[in-house]
């Protein structure tokens, strides 16, 4: 094997990505340099901040640029070291991007340990994912014993962590999912105290029944009319933490008339607390805590997570676009063969 | 004298104000039962958050009732004592409403010494405006040296010791304001660093000029365009201290499009925080320190204060309708007789 793929960015999309915003190209095995490695990519991670790369607002991060490999998590394989802390078959967390296989520098090289967890988990429950949720609910959202939390896209890698770690803090978990299916495993798997579809009718008067009590704690990932249900709902004192607003990366979610007003004046009214943040803000102080809490509760089953997995990456795009829709059903990840 | 005169809410304003929304009232002198005290109102504070109690929107305090009385805090004096703490002539801080005399019971009673500084900081720098201003900063907008602060409606009695709190703490403070008088009152007397004028043309631009470095601390007690202008200069991590948006209490404030989307995105993009608060929230934990902190700033004329008063009860209406337009410089009192 002498050659490589990845995907690059070909255009940049003005509303939901479409399969010709990305373009797949070949070009020849790139070289590790002395105390670099050669990696092969085992999975691709997939998640919502990556429509954010593709546009050009400001933001925490720089932009992909047209031509260049779009940004990504990868877990990886040594296939050739030319550093003496590594050998053949060991298996890395890199930012390497969608493609096949990278020359890297071992900086801020995490190693992925296959005995512990299945090595998908280093991208889901116990990665990026895992450790957004944890930190969103560690330092903003602090669920009570008996407070309600809402989390939407429950079903999700992040959602469904906010869940668990809502009920194993004492408190009322409501998830809110796109259908049925979806909804049955928050309840059935996760044990959630209730769910909601938000593709069915009457969104906020099925948030409102299912809230008798308010809402202490809601896990913002979403935005967009989920919000606007919510917002009557929430307590004196509740705690917003905010990860993203999906219902906005593509331009939409605004309605008729100004909702801003709404919104400022019911954060004084209420001393509600939103806070934005990556999970990057808080890995310093709390990465180690959250690996250690969690470790062994994903080893041994008590929190459970689900995956959805597609093959090749020439797949990439359309799973990636799919997955801004709610049509994946887990973690979205693409297996490379 | 055998009667007393008090304001009630005639009935509810449906956008800002109007003289007829009040309703002047005499009344029976009232009686003081056992362990109580008859007083005499000597200042009533005129408070943006009145606004809210004329409607019925929820929120954390009940609504004022129409044929009720306003709502208010007052500096009154003991005209008579039936309880063994209190003497004829002591001077108390209590919310007794927009009245010229009351009876009422001693829990929750707090004195007002005349020696220590003018009994009207009671209900300015020194009371809820004051402690409203320290408890936002200290708790929620902590600002670090170097930092930019921006505070709105800076002239006022919250937003002028906001803005000198940010100066003690190292920070550069842009002051926004209405009209060429507050804002060289700002600048020569208080030490503000640039101040805006929001009557003038070009509000955003002016803003961004003025915060080359953008903006880390945002005191909102506003809401509206200047919302607008400030969110684009927000730093990663800034803060925004909540305590009121006034340009919304009186249903307005509203765009021709919806701006919640612009909003919500940036929290995510730059982890900003927004809390909203009312002063209460925190007294229990920082009153003390409020008041030995800056008890003794305000007696030097080390930290400074404005008053806007007018004569007689039957001015409130009036003044209050002015203070929510913008048209007093300095806290808003009532001197009775």
């Amino acid at each position: 094997m002498d050659s490589y793929q990845q995907i690059v960015l070909a255009s940049r999309p003005t509303g939901a990505p479409q399969p010709e915003n990305f373009r797949l190209e070949n070009g020849p095995m790139p070289v590790a340099a002395d105390g670099q490695l050669l990696v092969r990519t085992r999975y691709l991670s997939l998640d919502p901040y990556m429509r954010g790369r593709m546009s050009t607002a400001k933001s925490y991060a720089k932009s992909v640029e047209i031509g260049e490999t779009m940004e990504g998590e990868v877990v990886a394989e040594v296939i050739q070291s030319r550093h003496p802390d590594y050998r053949v078959g060991d298996l890395v967390q890199a930012r390497t991007g969608w493609r096949t296989h990278a020359a890297i520098g071992v900086a801020g090289l995490r190693r992925v340990d296959p005995t512990l967890a299945p090595i998908t988990t280093a991208l889901g429950v116990l990665g990026m994912p895992g450790f957004t949720a944890y930190a969103g609910m560690k330092v903003i959202g602090q669920p009570k014993p008996g407070e309600t939390v809402v989390v939407a896209a429950a079903s999700g890698p992040v959602g469904s962590l906010v869940g668990q770690l809502a009920k194993l803090a004492g408190a009322r978990v409501v998830g809110i999912a796109g259908g049925p299916e979806k909804c049955a495993y928050l309840r059935d798997e996760l044990g959630f105290d209730a769910t909601i579809d938000h593709r069915a009718y009457g969104l906020a008067e099925k948030l409102a029944e299912a809230c008798p009590d308010g809402i202490d704690v809601y896990f913002e990932n979403v935005g967009g009319p989920i919000w606007q249900a919510v917002l009557p709902l929430l307590n004196r004192f509740a705690r917003v933490p905010m990860c993203g607003v999906i219902a906005h990366y593509n331009g939409g979610g605004g309605a008729e008339q100004d909702l801003l007003p709404a919104t400022m004046t019911a954060i004084v009214r209420k001393s509600l607390l939103l806070r934005g943040y990556i999970n990057f803000d808080f890995v310093d102080e709390h990465h180690d805590a959250f690996l250690r809490e969690l470790g062994p509760r994903v080893r041994s089953g008590d929190i459970r997570y689900r995956e959805d997995i597609v093959d090749g990456l020439e797949q990439a795009p359309d799973a990636f676009i799919g997955m801004l829709a709610g049509r994946n059903f887990g973690k979205a990840l693409v297996r490379l063969a």
